[in-house]
């Protein structure tokens, strides 16, 4: 017996990998990873699939072009692919990224609800825009899950895709021993605000990577019991904070003006940790998504608050899967238009690709089915936690429970989840429709509302839920929004 | 060792029952009362103790002057006793139905939420009314357990007082071996309907008592998966009807204004069976405060789907502690003036003490605290199930758990029970506003005006709520509403 | 819509009910059946199958002969049926109550183990001769539940067979939708011991059914925490007697000499309630089998505990499958050799199925998969404890848990037994050596000496486990006791 | 506010430590301790504290000299302290390392079970003799907690007293809020078993460290489920090895003759392996304790599995607290008498301090109250897994749950040590047998024998069970072998 017959199983090899990228015509983050490859102790090659095959094209050509950089430390080579099974075979490494829907049905989950008077904030992760959004995607990923399972079963599967617990959630519905790590960036934000309150209130030096947190929740409403800077217990400074000018601050829509709408000025946080003693650790314009009393009133609560609405024009406009500003511009770059220097990104994918090709633990925050990291939410659905990551395996931290009114809250929205995912195995649209009226927003509504707004979101979006049973189904034919009820 | 030895642990001998009764000069239930015992199989003693003493006198004269009708055919002596103590000294049985505080605190209940938009239906066991009028109650029901453990700790206590699931918690949380049981009427409202659903529609012979079902839930939002009539399974019929004329009607407020508030129109009650396959088993009035997208667009919501409000003004005037329309006249028949007829009220305790002294098994639905009647729910919050009754013990009968929907919208409500029974153990105010933040009415409110609700309500029931902590409250504090905030 | 239409899913009508008795050659409790029946207030059809054809012939000669009777109030036919197919079609009430296979495979499972040092008492229900027991008989139950599927799905299925919990949990691992009970006689033979020692000690008119209580457990291994007569609770008693002469007698074989190895003489059960603090509810030589300190040092230590154990001898002589003594002679009967006498056999089955054609609340003790009716098990495995039979309907009672380490010896059973029934289910023997192995009779042995012992017994019993891929065992590959390995 | 402020909750200044060490006096693992301190990156004060002052003192002598060493980069002084208090007050860790019996009693441990037949290769932590160390050690490790409780309440507690599982409860249930680990060798040694392994078969060039595992379990009897060496997944080399020859040999008492007790032959470990699918992590001769049919058949078993029972002899002559060869030598070293060089001992603890101390996550395997990271256990006893050590935090991995077998058996062993540890709240003896009843090893014997051997022990090792209150036992009353009984 040699050691050879054995490396199939979730072994990467730093020095020969293979990337497959889906979603890799990605203007944003595609750009990014190149970057940070070429700075990498990794080599290897990089297949980029997208249904926009000109995208994929142009982000391979750039990646072979970065390679010819001088300071480029690593041995990377890209090719744009015309097919998912050419993408997965054989890979070692799997990038989800990617949105099949065209824009307008993101601006449809942000402003169809808004004529019912949900005012959602960003609407990505859940509320009626985030289930809608969820049940475009949710048939897409359980092929893509499908494709893993029969191409390359043992590869290591990074979601990046939002509604980030929906989509992960669906991997693993479909392939259970898939080894995918559903990946977003808002708990880095806190830890990065964190530090920031270490330098500003304690005069400490820190950097994010100095903070270390007790994460624990569902994407996008994840929370912190514990945080320290360096060792340091930053929970008497929070106490402290939150009583003080910075934790009650009000805003207005001119307070906010100019403002980005990625600009987290922390006031739900800050509210919720007076109500609740744990901290939020997302951004206050999702959290407010699923602390639903944020977005009663409308726009002017969202405000008042600090939090600033992702507006339907904005999105149409400026939509990218990731929804950040866009710093990166191939096109420039190629052409020379634009001055290109390989500098990291701050992405932390290269650091998770570390822990898994064995450069010693590496601790996360990411999401993954439960198995007892949170003590008091069932097995089975998707949470966030640490990790800890280490050469081939990765093992989320049991990070405990959390206070009773905190854990309803949370309890409430797994429920819509693992209802939606339920209903998402035969395509039942009655059955998702019951995980979609037991969401907090959609209980503002009265009984015919809700329905009606299912109905005109479906009548909508009809293209992209091709998957789903329409025709059967006794709550569209009692919605007067759908054509044909 | 002779059988006196043991005839201690709630062992109940129906020849010789002495009966407590906290809340004695009830003017509706208590005439009930004495008639059905002067019509049963059992003697003995009651006393009656209430804080309007006078009440509780005239009706241990009636239930005297009573025992000297022709047709009694038992054995009963009543008095008014001055003191709690006195009451329950040696007690078998204990009856608790009393709210201490006046007519107003319910008129509160419902006039304060109103102002915010909150449109609940009746206020009395849920939402901002319902939650105070437990914060008003716990203490009270804390001390009478306490009494009982002390004076008659091995007594059968029954407890009628609203909201059911928070005060029979109570009672447990203060006193665990309490032999307490929650005792309402919904659900044989519901196996009323059914029976009469099963004489209309099948054209069978039937009665309440017919009708069997599988009942599970908390009070006032109990469902039925299982309904019999003389064995005859109801469901197929339930099926038809929920799609036919019976089970979609919709009302306007011209429609109601003849109907008593206590009307059932069942429409809440399909729509809910409709989407989640399960059947609510309690009038609407009172399904609507926990499925609360019924209560949203405020009074032409509740009357779309059949549903009266109770008015504040009618409460006002009509105020009992068991809401409903008075029957009863001691007065005018002690004096004559009306004639006297000794009939059974159709009340269900004599049933139940029927069991509880060795006439064979009977069934009917009661809160308990969960041990595993229901399945899906946590153990120790008091939940109402089918139970068994027999000499001497109450056992509840495993009804299984809840389609998942169903159950978080339980589960919700659970949560906010067992966070304000938890913080009433040491009175701290701001535990019991977390409590009261994530009730699915308040959380239609902005984070501001939930506080200022809150600070209303305390501010209008001060006197009533002198055993929280309200100096020491934040959330008080920052209420604008509450007096000095 | 009418009635009619609905009598489909479980309902019976005790004017014509049909009978379908697997293993209806029965020569004992076929024969109380049939007086039963006569005597009942029900009429209707029986058919009785067997694999002995000459044997259900004769039954139903016998059946038919008794209607004959003068004091039979009720009206009964029989029939001798040739297939399982035929008894059941339609069938409303099905009993089970069968081994097919012989004798001997009972003797190799008393005498098997006995070489090993094992001395089970009857090795009928847990043990390495109730495992292998089980093993048997497993798949021919499968078969039974998948045809009452096919062919009366609504029936209520009784099941009479043992080992009652692997079997009954056979029964709904095969179909979960079946309405089947599992039905034993030890915990009434408990509470008729409660009601002696009533008498006896108390003085009090008591009858087993004066005597409620709360049993739960697995079957053969039960235990009650409360226990009265007539209301009267009779726990002080039983902490009284524990301690005196009657809770602390010694046998020798020769005190046992005459004894039926039926007679439960206590003194495990007194033992077991010093130690723990609840009773055990079954025979004592059922007891043995899983507090298995009480088998150690073989016979002598059984004697000395009063218990006398089945002897191989005995068992090949007398084998009826209730292992009771025969009672009935019907052949002496019909050729009047005898004198008949048509008088009820005090079984408790026309008391269920008074139940559930609704008589009237009826409760008790039977075998159903946990669903909560025991808090601290999990909810899947066969437990009994008591039920309340109603027109249709048969729902556990919820019992709550045990001590400690009651708990973990149940739990350790329990274990076993739901690893045998997922070894069943595609006849993996080496799975089913794992739970073999951690039976705490198996594990005072050494690990080679319980691999032995299982190829011993697969050898000895190959014949009947066919539905076992023996080839493909690596563990009785390792046997040297199977031929073969 | 300053950081000044906030350093009091277990954060950790590498540059100037206090360690507290109970149990300061020992011969072995004190002077390795202060070796390693001496080469570490830390500085700071260690205070020894024994019941035996003069060993204590010798090795705070000890310590003072080998500061003095050239070699030593570290700066660390010593000194003997006399009481629990002044080791302890303020202290940044404390290590708990004593037992405060003499030999005599882990003589005992061994000896009186093997007059019952009862043949322990170690009675260190499970079995008879180990739950009768757990009763003497508990009351005292209870006021340990205590004493942290009061005198460095936010203190790093090391604890690597046996048997660590009980000990390390104790301290939890004493104080719930401690920061104490338990720790213990055995996994390390399965780590370093692999990556022999590795080397030998697969000729890799591997260390332990390379070995990646995932454990779970209670300490002695932790299993794992994954192992790679540098990312490559030994299970194929594992399923492999277990069907030839290395996993398949038989030993006998000579073969064992030279070998020293603390050899592991792994043969149980292979056999277990074999049978359930998860490979035991702990040393073959505590594995056999809890896997109890390998101790069946006495020594010839045990040595047929290449297990050398610790001989009561051997234990009295050479018994330390941590049961190994000792290899220090404090006095010739500081005579002169033998030469002395500056070594790292390879112990553990240094990278642990390393990890709390901000030197980057650590994963290690360590005994902590179940929050989770053992899913199919409840939560609050004491588990061992990996945890992931950061600064000022260690947080268990969640690693799952078992095979059910598995599983089964450790609950049994849970039930003995929860049982164990709630009866020593109030030193209630009874309740103490009951588990010592349940244990696998006990229930070999009869119900008189395991009563016999209780009193037995407990008579020898009266003295030390001085929190016990031995007088109210009606057990000990009824035991032949205590006297007074």
């Amino acid at each position: 017996m040699t050691i050879e017959s054995f490396d199939a199983d979730g072994v990467l090899d730093g020095d020969d990998l293979t990337i497959a990228y889906v979603g890799g015509g990605s203007r944003q983050w595609a750009p990014n990873l190149i970057r940070d490859l070429a700075l990498s102790e990794f080599d290897g090659h990089v297949r980029l699939y997208d249904t926009n095959e000109e995208s994929a094209q142009l982000n391979a050509e750039f990646g072979n072009w970065v390679q010819q950089d001088d300071d480029a430390t690593a041995d990377w080579s890209y090719e744009a692919v015309g097919s998912l099974e050419t993408a997965l075979a054989g890979a070692d490494v799997v990038i989800l990224s990617t949105q099949y829907d065209p824009t307008e049905t993101f601006v449809h989950d942000l402003s169809i609800p808004r004529e019912y008077g949900i005012y959602g904030a960003v609407s990505a992760t859940i509320g009626p825009g985030g289930i809608f959004r969820a049940m475009r995607t949710i048939p897409v990923y359980r092929r893509f899950a499908a494709a893993v399972r029969e191409h390359c079963p043992d590869a290591w599967v990074f979601n990046y895709t939002n509604p980030v617990h929906f989509v992960t959630r669906a991997l693993y519905d479909e392939y259970p021993d898939i080894n995918a790590l559903g990946l977003c960036h808002e708990v880095l934000g806190t830890r990065w605000h964190l530090a920031m309150l270490a330098r500003e209130e304690l005069g400490m030096d820190a950097e994010r990577a100095d903070v270390d947190v007790n994460v624990k929740g569902i994407n996008h409403f994840t929370w912190i019991d514990e945080a320290r800077c360096k060792g340091v217990d930053l929970w008497p400074l929070l106490e402290e904070l939150k009583d003080g000018e910075r934790g009650n601050q009000r805003f207005t829509w001119e307070d906010l003006a100019d403002e980005s709408v990625f600009t987290d000025n922390w006031q739900v946080t800050w509210e919720l940790f007076r109500r609740f003693g744990v901290l939020p650790a997302a951004g206050d314009r999702h959290i407010v998504e699923y602390a639903t009393s944020f977005i009663q009133g409308g726009q002017e609560t969202l405000n008042r608050w600090g939090v600033k609405r992702t507006g339907a024009d904005y999105r149409a406009k400026h939509w990218t899967p990731a929804e950040s500003d866009q710093t990166t511009d191939v096109e420039a770059w190629l052409e020379g238009e634009k001055e290109f220097e390989l500098e990291p990104s701050g992405e932390e994918f290269l650091d998770i690709l570390g822990g898994l090709t064995g450069d010693g633990p590496y601790v996360t925050n990411v999401n993954l089915p439960n198995t007892g990291q949170i003590s008091d939410i069932e097995q089975g659905p998707v949470v966030e936690t640490n990790a800890v990551v280490r050469a081939g395996q990765v093992k989320p931290v049991a990070a405990g429970g959390f206070p009773r009114p905190v854990r309803s809250l949370i309890q409430g929205h797994v429920d819509t989840i693992e209802t939606i995912i339920e209903a998402a195995r035969d395509g039942d649209v009655d059955r998702a429709f019951e995980g979609f009226s037991i969401d907090s927003q959609v209980q503002t509504l009265t009984p015919d509302e809700s329905r009606d707004l299912f109905g005109e979101l479906v009548a909508a979006e009809v293209d992209y839920l091709a998957d789903w049973h329409l025709e059967e189904s006794d709550v569209l034919a009692g919605a007067e929004t759908y054509p044909g009820a």
